[in-house]
C-alpha cells in the first residue's frame, strides 16, 4: 500500500553509511506523501545493511503509526514537527556526521566564509539554542522539533531556502523537497563544516564571505534567474 | 571444542581492520565464555588477513593457556584482569586507534561534549594516571588492568555503565556484553574522541554537555525507560 | 565528429570524484583541440555516473555552443577566458576540493614549504583578490577569468610554469598541456594545500622552502636540464 | 636473472598506493640482493598501475646499472648512500606521505608521546638539518643521504633501532630487513606523524612518555628478551 514511499525512504537511508555520514544506526530518513498526509522513517535502532524496504514505519501527521511492524526512529516526533511546521520540504534527515556535531557541539552557527557555502544558503547555517530543563523533561524529541521551528521564526529564516540547522550540543538536520534532496544537504551540510573548521585554522580573521558574491552564487541556482544545471 | 567461542573472537577480531581501527597487527579482540571459565583471544602478532579461527588462543581465568598452538596476544594479562574484576563484561578489544591515541598520550579524559557522547555514556571517557615506574618493571600488562580496575574504583565509576577507558600514553581498551559490542564500544570511543577534538578546536570554550541533557540521551537507550531500539 | 575530444573530456571529468576532488556536481573540466579552436566541457548540473562521452558540449573559442544538446557548465566563461589568454594550455579543472577551498576562503596564496610543492612550481600558490561589486554584477565568470589572467599578469607568474590558482571566497582552477594533466594539477594542488595546513599547525613560525631547493626541485623535473622520469 | 629480487621489489612498490602513502608517482622502494651486490628499484616517473616486474632497475653498490631497460628513480642515489653506510638493511622506501611531510617542512623531529611510537624506536623521529647551499649544487641525491647518515652519526643513532627519518623540507625515507619491512616502517611512520600531530593539539604541554615505558615497550618487541608475536 505505501510501497513506493517505503522504497524511497529505504534508499535514502541506505545513502547515509554510502556517503560515510553515518556509521551504525546514528541517523535517519523519512519522506513524506503530502497527498496522503503521511510519512515512512527508518525504524529504530535497526542496522542499515539488514533493513529491507517493508521495514519502514508509516506515521501520519498525528503521530500516528498507521502502518509497519517496527518501532519508528525515536527522532520521530522531531520529523512531525517540522512536517507540519514547514508545509514544502518532502524529506527529513537526521545524522551525527562528524564536522557538523563538532560545531553543533562547539554551540556555533556555521559562518558563510565561500561560494560553495553561498551555492546552497544565503546565510549561516544557524544554530539552535541549548534546550531549557522543563522542555527535555517534557517531550524531547517534540520540543527538539520545536526549538527548530522557533529559531527559524525568531531569526526569520525561510526553511525553502535554508534547509539545514544545528541543534546545539545534539548534531544537524536537514531537509529538502524529497527525501533524496534531504540527504543531498546532510552530505553538503558536512563538506560545509569541514571547510569552514579549515577556514579559521587557516585564517583566524578570515571575513564572511561579501554580500554580493553571496547573493551572486545563491541566484545563480536558485530562484527566478538560476542559470545553473539544465532546462527541464 | 572451543569452536563457536573461536568463531565469534575471530570474526570480532576482523571487524577492526575493516572499521579502520587498526594497521598491521596493532589490536586485538578476546571473547569470554563465562560458563566454562575461559576466553578465546586474538594470538600475538599475527596478520588479521592470515588469519583463521583455530588461530585463536583459549585462556581460563587463572591465566593459562589451555587450548590453541599458538601464543596468545602479548596483552592477554590485562583481559585477564578485567574479567576478573569486571563480571559482567563478555567481550574487550584493545586498538591504537588514532583519536583515541591522541587523547590517551595527550594524558586527558575525553569530556562529555555532546548527545553522541551521551548515547554510550553519562560522564567523561576515563584517562588512567601514568603507571609508575616499579609496576611497570613488575607484570607490566597484568598492572596496565589493575591500572584499569584502580581507576575505576577511584572514581566509582560503573563497569557496566562505562564500557570504554584510556591508558595514559598508551591508548584505548573497550568492552561490553559481548566481542561485538566491544568492538562497537571500540568504534564508537574513536569517533568521540575525533569529535571532541574538533569541538575544542572550534570552541575552546565549549561547555560540557548539561546534566539533564546527559542525563535525557544516557537514559533513552539504557535502563529500565529506555525507549531507543526495538522491543525484545 | 568530435568524439575524441569528448571522449578525452568525459574520461577527465569522471576522474574527479574517483580522486576524491568532488562530490556530487562541484567541478567540471575541459579540454581542447586547439587546431579546430573548440573545446569539449561538461554539461552544467549533470552527475558525474550518469553522463556519457556525448553529453560533453563543444564551445567555440568565441565561446558559442557549436554541438550538444545540453547546457555547458556555468564556468563555460572562465574557462574560455584562460584559453583565450593561455595559448598553451590543453586542458583546464575548477573542483570545489576541501583543503584548496579552505585556503581560498582564508583569502591566503599557499606558501611554499617544502619539496612536494617545489616539484610542481617554483613559488606560492596565488589567490586572487577578492572580485570587486561591479565585476560581480557584469558577467561574473567572465569576470572570474579576467581576475586569474590579470592577478598572473600583475605577478608577472607564468601560466604555463604556474599551473593553479585559488580564485579568493571561492576555489581552484587548474590547467595543463592536456585534460589529463589539469586533473593531475588538481589533485596535487589539494594534496598541497593539506601539507601546507599541517605545517603551519606543528610549526607555526616554519620559513618558506629555501630558495636553492625551490631550484633545485624544480629544474629536476622541468625545463632543459630535467633529469627525473624516461627519456622520451 | 634478478626475477626474485624484481618480484619483491615491484610488490613492495605495489603497497604504496594501497596503504594510502603515495599519489601518482610520489614515491619509490628498493630491494637489496647483499650476496650479488645489487638492489632492485623503481623505474622513475613510471605510474603504480602500469609498472611490471620486468621494470624494475637492477643497480650495483657503485651505482652502476647492471640491468633494465628504464631509468631508475631520480633518488637512485640516496638508496646507494643509505645501502652502503647501513650494512644491515634490506630494503628503502621514500614517500611524501602527508603528515610525515607535514614535519618534514616544519623542521621538526617528532617527539616519541605514546607507546605505539615506542613499539617502533625509543626514541624521537630524527630529522636531518636544512641542506647547505653548495651541497645541493653538488649532486643533491648523494649528498640527501650522505646528510642522514651524517645526521645519524652526529646523533649517535643506531639504524637497526631507528629505522625511519625526516629528511628536513622534503619527506621521509625509511628502512628495514627487507623491502616488506621497509614499507610498514613507512606507514607506521604516517601514522605516528598523525598521532603526535593531533597529541600536541589535544594538549600543547603534552610531555613525551616516561623512560621507563619506553624502554619496556620497545624490548617487548625487539632484543633478546622480546615476547611478542610468535616464536620461529
Amino acid at each position: 500500500m505505501f510501497k513506493k514511499l517505503r522504497e524511497q525512504c529505504w534508499k535514502a537511508n541506505l545513502e547515509l553509511p554510502k556517503l560515510g555520514l553515518v556509521i551504525y544506526t546514528f541517523g535517519n530518513v523519512s519522506s513524506i506523501d503530502r497527498n496522503r498526509g503521511v510519512f515512512a522513517i527508518k525504524p529504530s535502532g535497526v542496522d542499515y545493511d539488514r533493513m529491507e524496504p517493508k521495514d519502514m514505519v508509516i506515521v501520519d501527521l498525528d503521530g500516528n503509526v498507521v502502518d509497519g511492524e517496527l518501532r519508528p526512529s525515536s527522532d520521530v516526533n522531531t520529523h512531525l514537527v517540522l512536517y507540519n511546521a514547514f508545509p514544502h520540504i518532502g524529506g527529513i534527515v537526521h545524522t551525527h556526521s562528524t564536522h557538523a556535531v563538532a560545531w553543533a557541539q562547539a554551540l556555533r552557527p556555521v559562518p558563510i566564509y565561500g561560494t560553495t557555502h553561498a551555492d546552497h544558503l544565503a546565510g549561516d547555517i544557524p544554530c539552535t539554542p541549548l534546550m531549557a530543563d522543563e522542555r527535555i523533561a517534557n517531550d524531547y524529541e517534540t520540543e527538539t522539533g520545536n526549538q527548530i521551528v522557533e529559531s527559524f521564526r525568531a531569526e526569520k529564516l525561510n526553511p525553502d531556502e535554508i534547509q539545514m540547522v544545528l541543534v546545539a550540543g545534539h548534531g544537524p538536520f536537514t531537509w529538502g523537497v524529497n527525501a533524496e534532496k534531504a540527504v543531498y544537504h546532510a552530505k553538503v551540510l558536512e563538506e560545509l563544516c569541514r571547510m569552514a573548521y579549515l577556514t579559521e585554522r587557516i585564517n583566524p580573521d578570515a571575513p564572511r564571505l561579501k554580500a554580493s558574491l553571496i547573493e551572486k552564487h545563491y541566484s545563480r541556482k536558485h530562484g527566478k534567474n538560476a542559470y545553473y544545471g539544465q532546462k527541464n
